[in-house]
């Protein structure tokens, strides 16, 4: 039996709750019988479902958050202090805020709780320039910025912590998410952000000549998956979650031009050195072991994407 | 032509310059006629050869380093503020004296004076356990220790900032290296520590069952590696540096006995988690694109490490 864990009324202690990803994931988890603690760094909205409690405490101090781990059942690290562009300009500040919190965490559960972690990962960068495409988990990982530096690390520590701790974890390398009902930070997501500018009459900032081709996957989808993963119990601990197809930037803007209605500008600007060319995630894993597979088909996705924000 | 670097009166800064691999090195790069800054955190002995400076600076302060850069051709960088052991017992701590100093120097050198930079990295342990032996550089890194993580993150931020700052570099990742005409610290090195053991008539601890097997390298062998690539300019940037031969743990003692000619007395201890079974390097690549290879035989290269502690 490879899905053994029922997670109705299991509490699941989500770091970084009410961020693009954590927001709809706690959502997703109480609708499928969850309980959930949202942690955040800052006081956000109350909340009307007595299954949902939002949180308050600084992932730099175990104090602060010590006891909400005592509270729960399971661990899903969503926290990212930074993007792949801030962490370029400031990479130390990036291992202070964001590796140095994630070994405090590890240390404290191996040490005390030893929860389930579910960790989400970058497939987006911390694989590198693709040897071959689409990428699967066993492709090597030579991560060229210093984000997907940073993650990779992060895993090797999550799996060392977990073997010293005795804890089980699994991993999400992530696509591109979008969508979604809870709309993300204005600065990340290439699709909500032309979708909002679109909306907006501005134009769109394109690096290069947009032939930069992603896999994009709903955030709705990628919601199923976490469901997935937290209901599974077979040995395999890391997954790419994606839809296994690539589009470019000029294919989206085309996209959510048709589905807006509306002609986009475009200001083309250099293209950036560590943007790699092409990044398509194999998900064939993720479908055999979990058996899950992204169900929203991308073009009604990304028309709903922009009804939401128009 | 792959040699074009003529190393005579260059100047080479060694970061870690009274350790270990550093003393040896330096030595070796004098009596090839070049010059070399050798850089400690502390002082050490004045040098009597008007081809070696012995300075002090602290690698946690960029500015107690800067001028010496700015007196040199190239940079090897040996530091290390822990050791496979001690990096388990505080992670962050490692993260901290390791990463978060060599960041900063790469920034520097990035930013300013794009030296070349020559890593000593850890074969013994960025590749985990092994998928296949002996492990070439190809292998998948997958490290289980926080000193292998660290060590390849360091890879990774090398890569990183000589991209960005369009600096050169070379990785050595070095297997077990033993020997030498300047002594290590007396808890590094199994071959070293139990010589001196033996010499002393202490018992040797041994975990597990002593079947652990281990590459290990001479570190004159070591030291004319590092005299190839910095001689080298050709295209690849990571080397496997050993011997290309595993010898266990038993092996050794019986070879240190017969050397020493005294029977040692072995203590016991239950296996370490994090010990893996088996490295052996694959040194081919070092061989063809170096036109190096390890020259003491291990037998009297044992030999001669009794005879130079007893």
């Amino acid at each position: 039996m490879k899905f053994v864990n029922d997670i109705k009324d299991r509490v699941f202690l989500i770091f970084g709750g009410s961020g693009f990803i954590g927001s709809n994931l706690a959502r997703t988890l109480i609708d499928a019988g969850a309980r959930v603690i949202s942690v955040s760094r800052v006081k956000g909205q109350e909340s009307t479902d007595p299954r949902l409690k939002h949180v308050v405490a600084d992932i730099n101090s175990v104090d602060s958050y010590r006891h909400f781990i005592e509270e729960s059942d399971h661990i899903v690290y969503l926290i990212s202090a930074t993007t792949p562009a801030t962490s370029a300009n400031d990479a130390i500040l990036d291992v202070r805020s964001n590796l140095i919190p994630f070994i405090s965490f590890l240390e404290e559960n191996a040490g005390a709780h030893k929860l389930p972690v579910t960790f989400a990962s970058s497939g987006g960068t911390v694989y590198g320039v693709p040897n071959y495409l689409p990428i699967d988990e066993r492709h090597s990982t030579d991560p060229i910025c210093p984000y997907g530096i940073i993650k990779l690390a992060m895993e090797k520590y999550l799996g060392y912590y977990s073997r010293s701790g005795k804890f089980d974890f699994t991993i999400l390398r992530l696509a591109n998410p979008y969508g979604g009902r809870f709309h993300r930070r204005a600065d990340q997501g290439v699709i909500d952000v032309f979708a909002r500018k679109i909306g907006r009459n501005e134009p769109l900032t394109v690096w290069g000549e947009g032939g930069v081709v992603r896999d994009y996957v709903n955030i709705d989808d990628v919601c199923n998956a976490f469901i997935k993963v937290f209901q599974y119990s077979g040995e395999t601990r890391i997954f790419n979650i994606g839809s296994g197809k690539g589009h470019s930037i000029l294919e989206i803007i085309a996209m959510l031009g048709a589905s807006a209605k509306k002609k986009a500008e475009i200001t083309f600007l250099p293209s950036r050195p560590h943007d790699i060319r092409e990044n398509v995630l194999d998900i064939s894993l993720a479908k055999s072991e979990l058996d899950w597979a992204p169900k929203i088909k991308f073009e009604l996705g990304v028309l709903d994407t922009v009804r939401n924000i128009l």
